[in-house]
């Protein structure tokens, strides 16, 4: 019964360095030895690093892509959602997760973080994005120093 | 293999007729026997009767939902996406189909018709909306006067 | 003050007849003269025609986009917004609204007047779509047989 | 002529403190008397405080809404933008400016300017978000020290 399991979003960029490579496909084999389905923008980098580690596993990865074709979807991506709304579909990434686990990325994944915390979803980092307002520290970011420990965390914290 | 599968949409009204939840029920049913997996917008009425129809014979159903929620999706929705974009989810649930299939419907479903021809998604109808501009008949709806027939039409016409 | 002005879109195809094109700019001069603002999708066609209308007369134009960049505006808009979601700004074209006039058009347009009857906004028709549904007139859309008769309905019941 | 005129996103959050009030409704007062016209979410807190300072030097406010209506806009709104898209409607605030004023905010601000530093839109920060990226600062953010030179930051950098 997949509507029992746990659905967690991958977020990072599309141009991930090697090690964020690395740690994106052992999150993704991870969630899926887990049992839980994962959610991401359906892109290359980070995302199909996620869906190929996720793949390898025999897990199932929803991919909710900004343009108006499934085509541009990674190969590893098996539901490929369609929006054609650009970068609004950002929101629909993090809205659908139970919590949400972010790998290095750039300003398009901080609005990512932002739209999750903004809506109450748990956002664990690894190698990524760190906050202050006003000059103090906001924490809201659980931080965790690997793949393993980012998606204990996340099953954990998910909502 | 998910991503070898049709992804075909179920459209209509939250509030069907009698007829309308039967048809959709058989639509769903029909859909998942030949092994496509059914989208639809994931609220009541005949997404709901298409969603239970594609269950009980162990179909997959995607709700692409408006709110902010995965609460409001249907029972039988396996795959809520969250959209928070409220009825621009419309767009998203027809260019994220192969064919669409309308069962009946309001002004919503003729929103969902509108947006699927105009991305040149066929679109499959059963007592639903028919169309002319201009004082000429429309006739890009595929008419259909049964779900067996609807189905049929649907996976043979998806692009 | 521009906020008691009435709110009234126009809605048609980027490639109209030129009867059309003489319709769109005519509703544009006259919503000018009675002092209503006019919303429109910002692009070329009959969005051009009714903006050029109405900068003729002094009117206020405000187009709302679908892509990322106001160049994309016609060149008669005066407040172009850059919404970045597509097709899904149709949406925001008629929901700014307080009634709309739809001008020949498309499946795209078609869209709009979906989405205004949706919503209960009053639609405003010359030479454009018309609807049955499961065999039945709907008589929803307001027929106009001139841009004069066009505008004034579009005034009178304005929401 | 409006087409001439710059447009300048002020963002901030619902509950803003008074001090972040009076900035706001300072940055209104400034941008209007410059000429510029001001975007914004059309709500409460620091939208409404820059919008009545705009007002009140008899400047041009343009709301984009999350909702469904335009009832839901400050008072001081001459144009609202009614999108239906919820928090998806913040990208349309940044994009449609060609420089964004951050003042305080909470996540749904740091949306904000993640998309716009994402889009190339130039941000200057009051009192709000300052960003590192896996351990080291970033400053993309253009601090200003008062509502003033906020304003000049934002029309020399403005795109």
């Amino acid at each position: 019964m997949i509507n029992k399991k746990r659905f967690i979003a991958v977020i990072g960029g599309s141009q991930p360095s090697p090690q964020e490579v690395q740690f994106a496909e052992e999150v993704g084999r991870e969630l899926a030895k887990r049992g839980a389905l994962l959610v991401c923008g359906g892109l290359g980098g980070v995302m199909e690093a996620a869906c190929r580690g996720a793949s390898l596993e025999g897990g199932v990865t929803i991919g909710i892509l900004p343009g108006e074709s499934r085509q541009a979807a990674n190969p590893y991506v098996q539901v490929p959602i369609v929006t054609g709304i650009g970068y609004a579909r950002n929101l629909a990434v993090v809205k659908s997760a139970q919590a949400v686990i972010a790998i290095g990325g750039n300003y398009g994944t901080l609005s990512e973080i932002s739209h999750a915390l903004q809506g109450g979803i748990p956002v664990i980092g690894l190698n990524t994005w760190s906050l202050s307002r006003n000059g103090q520290q906001d924490n809201s970011i659980t931080i965790a120093q690997s793949p393993a420990e980012a998606v204990n965390k996340a099953l954990s914290l998910a909502i």
